[in-house]
């Protein structure tokens, strides 16, 4: 059998280093390098950035270009950001070498609604170089969207989709929670979500494009609605405390609609401790058509490592993808990586690899 | 824009006519023709056959390789048998004339494993002449196989996966209702199983299977239970009485072990008027592993129209493909199709479509 595939982390912040520790337990592939924006790391062993209790002999790096012609990866999988702007250089860097992309940005799941000019060049230039790149996550990429393109293949037909996901946002630490606005006053929020401090979620608009495109539904125009869940018990986790009256996350919903039609709600209430209120965390997605179709899970599938779990998972199917620039409806499905991961690849894949 | 995408039907009973009346319904998509194996219907125009109240003008033949030469499909999908054996022979029609095929036959769905010489055969014949040959339906093809491999993709690490599927018969005629033993006694149910009249469910071996080359999990024995489900309470559908002490259905599991341990486990009882008894219907996926993924739907998603709508929603699929063999599981999930099915199969597709 060939050698392992070769991976290199861009980003060794929460889900760079995630990405990382399962690239390591993972038969067939090798981690080769790691990548960091921040210069404050550089030199750093990865081991020990990553939390492990040895080290790997893999200093962390901050010039892409070099730290790619001297690992040779096959795929880099990129972990640093949330916008298509933000991503594109060092997703250019990578794939004029060869490299195929995975990306957790969350524009990155559906790059030509932001940035359509951008998605065209960026499939071009893959396609120029004979690889591939893909956006994907856990939302957006999986439960706001493939898993809804998925359940709408039973349908013979459709009037509209509503997916819900309940989570609680208590694991992670303050850059989401500033994000949310979780522990400002409900006036505070309402301060930041117009400076664009507060966002809520981000992905929405590229979770309905990715669904009408699969769909052949024509989206003319999206509401978005932001507002504050105001906590009406003491709310604490390790990195934040709210009071009751304080803003314990963001109701944030999108409507995509076709004229005055409403096809596809997306509904994603983010908030810490959900449960102290009785609130009940998970994913629902219900499809009014023929036939109807609702499927649920209590509680919702956790972010964080969902999405480093895709990220690897997806790693056989952009092997053996047709070069270019992909979405997660245009692959076959994500599958747990089990065995050895080049098994994975199958006999096309194999040539591809070879190759 | 091109012409639409020309649909051949094979099979003319009930899932048949399903298929035929959602091809007539798409836009994109011309139904040009329909084949049966029974003389009997020969010459019978087609629209009456499937219960429209109009002709087509698209008179039932038996002769598949004359019909295909004058109709000139793009492609057909089978409905006319559950085995691969049984189904080979109108595949290998179609293909060789350069029709791509959707089957429905069980057994299709992972046709390597009843005739693994078969489908190596069948596959270099699709791939000689272009075209692709895929098994879909719901139960092989989604729920109890392709839904959880996309599910597994959200999982680091995976111990053992459980899905259950528990419907209601009521809407089947006397072909499915035989299958499962319904009105049999509890004697006769069994001498039936030993005899090989009463078979449960097709599709167990095939689903196993398929998860476990997407996981990369290598299975050693799968083992099948069949039990009577015996009625309590007076059962009645159109085509079948049920009396207390009679047997309502077939509770069938399979399990797939690696040596002695059992990672998938697969639970489809199937019987008339489960709610009489207060059996609620439903599909339900768990995956223990990390992290724990549960995700439920009541009633269960009913397979005539599905697997009808998988049928159809996979015609752009195919056509995009790489030519040869695939399952449901090497290609890009379904999606409803609800604007032009032409739109759906992307440039890349249409580059295909046209030459």
């Amino acid at each position: 059998m060939r050698g392992p595939i070769r991976i290199l982390v861009l980003g060794t912040g929460q889900m760079g280093s995630a990405v990382a520790g399962l690239v390591l337990r993972k038969s067939g592939l090798q981690l080769v390098g790691a990548y960091a924006r921040r210069a404050g790391r550089v030199g750093m062993d990865l081991g020990r950035a990553i939390g492990l209790d040895r080290e790997l002999s893999l200093p962390i790096r901050t010039e892409l270009g070099p730290l790619i012609e001297d690992t040779g990866p096959d795929v880099a999988i990129q972990a640093t950001c949330s916008t298509v702007d933000d991503a594109l250089e060092e997703i250019g860097a990578c794939v004029r070498r060869g490299v195929h992309v995975i990306s957790i940005a969350e524009e990155m799941a559906f790059p030509s609604y932001r940035a359509p000019k951008a998605a065209i060049e960026l499939d071009r230039l893959a396609t120029a170089h004979g690889v591939s790149v893909l956006g994907t996550g856990i939302n957006p990429g999986f439960v706001l969207d493939l898993l809804v393109v998925a359940l709408s293949g039973v349908c013979a037909d459709i009037s509209s989709i509503t997916a819900t996901r309940v989570n609680d946002l208590s694991p992670y630490g303050p850059t989401v929670l500033v994000k949310q606005g979780v522990g400002l006053t409900p006036e505070a929020f309402r301060a930041r979500l117009s400076d664009g401090s507060v966002v809520g979620h981000i992905g929405f608009s590229e979770s309905i494009h990715m669904i009408a495109r699969a769909l052949g539904w024509r989206i003319t125009r999206i509401e978005e609605r932001r507002e504050p869940i105001v906590a009406r018990t003491r709310r604490a986790t390790p990195f934040v405390t709210v009071e009751p009256g304080q803003v314990a996350g963001c109701r944030h919903t999108a409507v995509g609609y076709s004229g005055d039609r409403p096809l596809i709600t997306l509904v994603h209430p983010q908030q810490v401790q959900p449960h102290l209120e009785g609130i009940e965390t998970g994913d629902t997605i219900e499809i009014f058509g023929t036939p109807h179709v609702r499927l649920a899970g209590n509680p919702e599938i956790p972010g964080g490592v969902a999405t480093a779990a895709l990220a690897v998972n997806m790693i056989p199917r952009i092997i053996v993808a047709a070069p270019g620039l992909h979405c997660m409806t245009d692959l076959p499905v994500p599958a747990a990586l089990l065995g050895d991961v080049r098994d994975a690849l199958g006999h096309r894949g194999e040539e591809r690899f070879d190759g």
